[in-house]
C-alpha cells in the first residue's frame, strides 16, 4: 500500500524536509533546526511549489528565535530582522512573504496582550501549524470537490506538479488522485513530463507511484495522441494566478492542453485555491509572464540538448483564456461559469469573504 | 554566411557521411570506402532520414563490388548477397530497400545489354548518384513550391527534422527556408524540440544555425503560446506517410500541432515527397503506430529523468486527420482538398503516373 508524501513535516522539534531537488533518483529528508538551513532550502529548491515554501519559511522564522533570549522589544526587532532575511531567500516568492507576515502579525497580537516571551515563541509555532493545517485541509476540500466531478475508471490528465510536494498534503490538482484512491477508485492518472523543467516527469509521476496511483508518464506532444484514443475524460491542473474574469496563468504547456482538450470535448478544470484567485486582476493580459534563463531548454538535467548560440524562447508560464475552463475548483466549492460562459469572480457568491 | 549541411556525398571515390549521432555537440565527418562500415553506419544512426538511408545503402552497395574481380554471373549472385546483407542494417527501412532494388535492377538490365563488368560497375555508381540527384531535385522542388506559400518575414513553425541532414539536400519541410535564405527574405522558423528524441533541438535547430536561417528553439509545449502570441504565420512538417484519403502520419507531436493551428486559423502543410504517399493506405486507421523504448521518454540523452518502474507510453508517430491539413506540398505541385475538403489522392491530377 503506497503512501501520500509529505514534502514538510514538524516533528521533533526540528523541520523535515523531503529534499526535491534529488528525485527522482534519491529519496533523502533533512533535518532542519536554524534559520540560515531553512532560508539555503528554500533559495536553492530543496523545497518548492507556494504553499510549502511559505510553510518552510514560517517553520524556519519559528526556529530563527526559538532560543532568543532578548526582553520583548529586542525580541520582536530581531524577529522582523530574521523575517526580513528570509524573505531573501526566493524575493518572488508571494507566499513565503505571506507566511512571514502571518507570524510577524501573530507576535504583534500576543505583545499586545502582554504576552511573555515563552508564550510569544508558542504562538509563533502555533501559527506555523495552523498554516499547514489550513493548507491541508483546503487541497482535501478541492480533492472532495473535484470527486463530485469525476467517475470511478476515469482517465485523468495532469500537467506539472501541484501535487503534495507543493503543498501541505494531497496537492490540488492531485488531491482528487489522493482521495480516489482512498475510496477504492481506480483513475487512470497520465502526466505530461512537462518539459523544460520536468516537473511532471521528476515529481509528480514519482509521489502518485509513491502512493500506488495509477499513473502514467507522457511527453508533452503526446497529450493530443492519448485524447484521441479516448483514454482522457478530463484535464485537470493546478495555477499561479487567476485574474478576475477567469484568465488563468499555469506552467508552460497548459494553455495548448486546455484548446487540445476543447477540440477533444474532454472538460478542462482548474484547481484553485482561493488564495490563488487575484481579483485584483482584471484578466491575463495583466498578468506579466516570467522569462527563464534558455539554459533550462538548451539542457536537460545538466545534459546539453540543443547546439550552442542557438536562439532560445522559454516562457515559464503560459495564459489559459477563461472560456476553454469549464470549471474552477477551489476549497470552497466549484465554480462554473455564468450562463453567457462568463466568470465574474469578484462577484461570485462563494469567492465572498465571509 | 551560412551553408546548407550536406549528410550524404560522393567525394573522391568515397562515402563522406556527416556523423548525426554526435550531433549538436560536434561535426564530425566520416569516409567509408567498405560496404561493412556503411552496414554499421546505418546500423548505429550515423545517418538517418529516409532518403539519406536510401543513398548511403547505394553508395553501400557500389563500395561492396567495385573491386569484385568476378565473371558478370557470379557478380550478380556476389551482388545480390550484398544487397540482402545491407537490407539487415535497418530492417523497416523502406528507402533502404527500394534504393537497393533500383540498384539491383539496374545491374540486371546492363547484363541484359551484354555489357561487361567495368560497365556495370559504372552503372551502378550512376545509379547512387542519380538516386542523389533526384532527391535533390524533389526537395527543390517541394521548396519553391512552398515558397509559393509563404511571404517574405513571416513566422514559421516547424517540427521533427525533415531536414537536409535527412534527405540530399534542402529536406522537405526545410527547403522553403534555405531557398528563402537563397531569396534574401528573412522567415522566422521556430523548432519544437520534438520529444522525446529530440530531433528539432539536436537537429533542425543545428542545420538550420549553420546555415544562418533566424531559428527560435522551442519546447513542444510552447507552441500554443507562440501561435496566440501572433508570431506563427503557418506551420509546415514532413511525414512519414501519407494515406490515400490524405490522413498523415508524421513524428509524435504533429497532430497537436495541427489541432492548435486550426485553433489559431494559421495554416498547417505537409511537404510530402510523392514517394511518401502511399495510395495502398486507405486512411489512418491503416497505419499501424510504432511504440518505441520507454527508455526515450525516461531519460533524455542517456540522463534519467524519471522514477525508477514508472509506466509510460511511447508513440513514435502519430495520424493527423486530413480535415486539418491546408495542404500537401509535393514535388510535382501543390495539392489543395476538393471543394467538399477532401483530399482524394488516388485520382488528384499532380499524382498520376506519366
Amino acid at each position: 500500500m503506497g503512501k501520500i508524501v509529505q514534502s514538510v513535516e514538524w516533528n521533533n522539534d526540528r523541520l523535515i524536509l523531503l529534499d526535491q531537488t534529488q528525485l527522482p533518483a534519491q529519496t533523502v529528508y533533512i533535518e532542519l533546526t536554524e534559520i540560515v538551513d531553512v532560508w539555503e532550502a528554500i533559495h536553492t529548491l530543496k523545497v518548492r511549489g507556494a504553499p510549502a515554501i511559505g510553510m518552510a519559511a514560517a517553520y524556519g522564522l519559528y526556529l530563527g528565535v526559538r532560543d532568543s533570549k532578548e526582553h520583548e522589544d529586542d525580541f520582536l526587532l530581531s524577529l522582523e530582522k530574521k523575517a526580513a532575511y528570509l524573505t531573501t531567500a526566493r524575493p518572488t516568492a508571494v507566499n513565503l512573504c505571506w507566511a512571514i507576515e502571518r507570524l510577524l502579525n501573530r507576535a504583534y497580537q500576543e505583545t499586545a496582550l502582554g504576552s511573555q516571551l515563552p508564550k510569544i515563541k508558542a504562538a509563533l509555532l502555533e501559527e506555523a501549524l495552523f498554516i499547514q493545517l489550513e493548507d491541508e485541509e483546503a487541497c482535501r476540500n478541492i480533492g472532495e470537490h473535484a470527486l463530485t466531478l469525476f467517475k470511478d475508471d476515469m482517465g485523468i490528465l495532469t500537467h506539472c506538479n501541484a501535487g503534495s510536494l507543493a503543498t501541505a498534503k494531497y496537492g490540488t490538482a492531485t488531491a482528487p488522485f489522493y482521495l480516489a484512491k482512498a475510496r477504492g477508485w481506480h483513475l487512470k492518472v497520465f502526466a505530461g513530463e512537462t518539459r523544460p523543467v520536468l516537473q511532471g516527469a521528476r515529481l509528480t509521476a514519482w509521489e502518485l507511484q509513491q502512493a500506488d496511483i495509477d499513473v502514467t508518464l507522457l511527453c508533452d506532444n503526446m497529450a493530443a495522441m492519448v485524447m484521441a484514443k479516448g483514454w482522457i475524460q478530463a484535464v485537470i491542473v493546478g495555477t499561479d494566478r487567476v485574474a478576475a474574469n477567469g484568465d488563468t496563468a499555469n506552467k508552460i504547456g497548459t494553455y495548448g492542453l486546455a484548446l487540445l482538450a476543447k477540440a477533444h470535448n474532454i472538460p478542462f478544470y482548474v484547481a484553485a485555491p482561493t488564495s490563488s484567485i487575484d481579483l485584483q486582476t482584471m484578466s491575463g493580459l495583466d498578468i506579466p509572464i516570467e522569462e527563464r534563463p534558455i539554459e533550462e531548454v538548451a539542457a536537460v538535467l545538466g545534459k546539453r540538448t540543443a547546439p550552442e548560440g542557438i536562439k532560445i524562447y522559454n516562457p515559464a508560464f503560459d495564459v489559459t483564456p477563461y472560456h476553454l475552463i469549464t470549471a474552477f475548483i477551489t476549497e470552497k466549492g466549484i465554480v462554473h461559469p455564468d450562463q453567457h460562459g462568463q466568470y465574474n469572480l469578484p462577484i461570485h457568491p462563494l469567492l465572498q469573504k465571509k
